[in-house]
């Protein structure tokens, strides 16, 4: 009954797409549990492309990835995708990563709302389709604690970033795969030698454009995870991140 | 005879993969050519893992594509790779983009050696496995001129650039795909508003590494073409490029 509800995508760890460990980055990862999200909703009436007929698109609002393992150059690994919830604003749709063996390596959740292209103003994801996407929801476990709560009090930039035309998507906003790029970028690279992310969360808080000073604000708490916000130069929160780094065990 | 020589690999323009224009962005074309050159060398024993093996990997040095369009977001679009020649010390491998109805909307050509991982010497490409390689030459047509000599006088520099985490491969070199990326960047996004990359270029010429600082260096020649010198700061050239544009058409 669930299997019809979820669904699974099969890839490969493509050479530019490993980072100097030989590792998935997180940004092709997370780049991968968007395609997901999209090609399982296309598949049920729920894609962009269905929706933007009617002049609606999905808005990644929160996601969270916590990690045992990262693929290697050149291996295959699997993604699976569900709904778990859907209310009136919001849906939580979570997914599972599986190494090359089939062994489960990691967790993701994602919130996602419905807006208006016009308005911009959300839309009511029960009435919509008569109640449709409910249908999909599906109770496989997704053992991974919800996206938290994301505190910056630093009020000192680590780095300050021009967005450039690679950063831009087809809607004229900074693409959300390339502030986790960015975002992982405020470390040195020697971070990635010794430790690994065992937890990364991202909070999608406002739109930031083309030619948009970005500052990164950076701030290790007491147990020991790094918060990042991002802000435009007037100070508005553009993206609130999590990292949770642990000694590299893979 | 040649069909057997030619491979033929699908893909779809995802999201994350198209510009503010909704067109596939150079450099994820540059990706996949250079993915399909993998695939291609792999099937017929010649790939990087196979060559890996005996101490020997596959280096670019140059790359030219010439497009007429580029496939939109979602759209599938196929590449077609195949080898032209071998060399004692260079094999040039061409490539054939399609369209989502099959029609040829652009063609590459790129020039590949073969070193040893211990000596970073060049490899005789006509003796190895044999001189197996030269079975494959296949004389399918290329109407494109092959990479010419790019020549930058300019002293001053567009932009300086560190490189960072995410710039960096798995042999600890900025990978070739973030070159390209780097290289647009120094175009306001608006040039690619009115107009489209006719014939992009790449030169390899030396590899840098993280925490290098880039210094590009643009100047347009006496044809409109622009072409691009990346140097570090001991004023060592990296790489070139060059960029044709023309009006937008597609």
């Amino acid at each position: 009954m669930n299997d019809a509800k979820i669904g699974n995508y099969k890839f490969v760890a493509e050479p530019f797409h490993v980072d100097f460990m030989g590792k998935l980055t997180m940004g092709v990862l997370g780049n991968h549990l968007l395609n997901c999200a999209g090609f399982h909703a296309a598949e049920r009436g729920f894609g962009i492309a269905e929706i933007n007929e009617n002049q609606y698109t999905w808005v990644l609002s929160r996601l969270a990835i916590e990690l045992e393992d990262m693929p290697r150059q050149y291996e295959d690994f699997s993604i699976q995708t569900w709904v778990e919830n859907v209310y009136r604003l919001f849906t939580d749709r979570n997914f599972e990563l599986k190494n090359k063996d089939g062994k489960t390596i990691g967790y993701a959740r994602s919130v996602w709302a419905m807006i208006s292209m016009q308005s911009r103003k959300p839309a009511d994801l029960l009435t919509l389709h008569g109640g449709n996407i409910s249908e999909y929801i599906c109770d496989k476990e997704c053992p991974i604690s919800k996206p938290g709560r994301i505190k910056v009090t630093q009020e000192v930039s680590a780095v300050e970033y021009q967005t450039k035309y690679s950063d831009i998507d087809i809607n004229g906003h900074v693409n959300s795969i390339k502030y986790i790029e960015h975002i992982l970028d405020l470390f040195p690279m020697e971070t990635f030698k010794d430790k690994q992310i065992k937890r990364f969360e991202m909070a999608y808080v406002a739109e930031s454009y083309y030619g948009d000073t970005l500052l990164f604000y950076k701030e290790e708490k007491e147990d020991g995870s790094i918060d990042i916000e991002v802000r435009k130069a007037s100070n508005e929160v553009v993206v609130r991140s999590k990292v949770v780094l642990v000694n590299s065990e893979y």
